[in-house]
């Protein structure tokens, strides 16, 4: 339970918290920004897919793939009940998410296997995060797309037989996980200066409570952990 | 309905056919080159939505990519049916579909559009006319993973827009029309020399006649009149 600055707790009913206008302002970037998200995700696991040596680790790729456009056509969907044009609610985050991508190109396929294990693990962690300061309705949404479609097993497994295989791999793979958390976080700095609606969800409004800066501080560490876990899975330096 | 060198038609019942050895690899040769296929164009609708230029656009091919990867899932069930390891029956198809994609990387968003509409219209068409030489059942399944899943109507709107909107590129996109049937018909002509079994089921084998060279010439003829028709729809010289 996450308690806010005020000592009130976030959101307890869908309907009371929707009468809020900014607060939809909000939600409306929350899922604009998850659903953009999970296009692209949809894109990048498919070109994976592309890159893959075997026809059977193709076959896998395109399935959580497809899992992801799932995804993608719930939060559509929910923008639409909210009586806004998807399209427009992803539009402001297209090129944050765009420049992300095209500065984390993999070179091959092992990069893409850590990017989307080690990249999609610290966003769909930040969004469990965020999940707690709204409503059930949509915090059930959020945490549903969160869910790891197995590429965690997957990407673990194949990036520790690489490495067996030749460990002078693990080096390279362990730069590139760095680059990633780097890029990741000066886009997302970027996405909280421009939407002050869906940062205020986190740091409060006008007329709404934020948490305080010890909780944030105790997020950003569970962000982190979080990240050195997964990069000592992949049997990487963090 | 197709009349065989000796009078008599294809087969009418699925049990009997896969009783016959020779017929059962033809089988799995279709369904093999057909999966294959599939799991590309799911790969490469995929790596379209990603060249195009609206979100809109984007969401449009991601859902039919996930479509292909339904199709590829049917084969691969079908394929496992059958007895055989789906990888296995796709292998000998890798080497000249992967070629294929790879002399026929579209450049840009349009190229991409009319690849999907121009190209994976000789390929249905293709296994279409094939359908006619299998059980019903067998045939019942091609005909379905060959349904057209939106993309001629989306391809066709698209790519008149791009021509109305500057006349120049349908001269470009018409010698691109061009190359890919090119490079279709020489990967064709390969699988049909490697493959035995799968050509036998229109030429006939050892213990099975075929067509006659008529019927043969009757097809063909069928696939260039459909070839020029895709090509006018998009507004391009054939």
């Amino acid at each position: 339970m996450v308690i806010m600055i005020d000592g009130s707790t976030p959101f307890d009913s869908t309907d009371a918290a929707l009468s809020d206008p900014s607060y939809r302002a909000a939600l409306v970037d929350l899922f604009g920004v998850l659903a953009y998200g999970e296009l692209v995700a949809f894109e990048r696991l498919a070109a994976d897919a592309a890159m893959a040596p075997r026809v059977e680790d193709k076959a896998a790729l395109a399935g959580m793939a497809t899992s992801e456009y799932r995804h993608f056509l719930s939060l559509k969907d929910r923008l639409s009940d909210l009586g806004v044009d998807p399209n427009e609610a992803m539009e402001p985050f297209r090129q944050p998410i765009d420049e992300f991508h095209a500065h984390t190109k993999p070179a091959d396929w092992l990069e893409g296997l850590v990017k989307a294990y080690v990249g999609d693990g610290i966003g769909t962690d930040f969004y469990r995060e965020i999940s707690a300061f709204v409503d059930p309705a949509s915090r059930e949404l959020v945490l549903d797309v969160c869910e790891d479609l197995g590429q965690s097993a997957f990407a673990v497994d194949r990036v520790r037989s690489a490495i067996a295989a030749d460990p002078r791999v693990a080096g390279r793979l362990a730069l590139w996980g760095r680059r990633l958390v780097g890029e990741a976080l000066s886009q997302a700095q970027r996405v909280a200066a421009d939407r002050d609606a869906l940062s205020a969800l986190l740091v409060g409004g006008a007329d709404r409570p934020g948490v305080d800066l010890a909780e944030i501080g105790r997020m950003l560490a569970r962000l982190t952990d979080n990240h050195t876990r997964r990069m000592q899975e992949l049997g990487l330096a963090a």
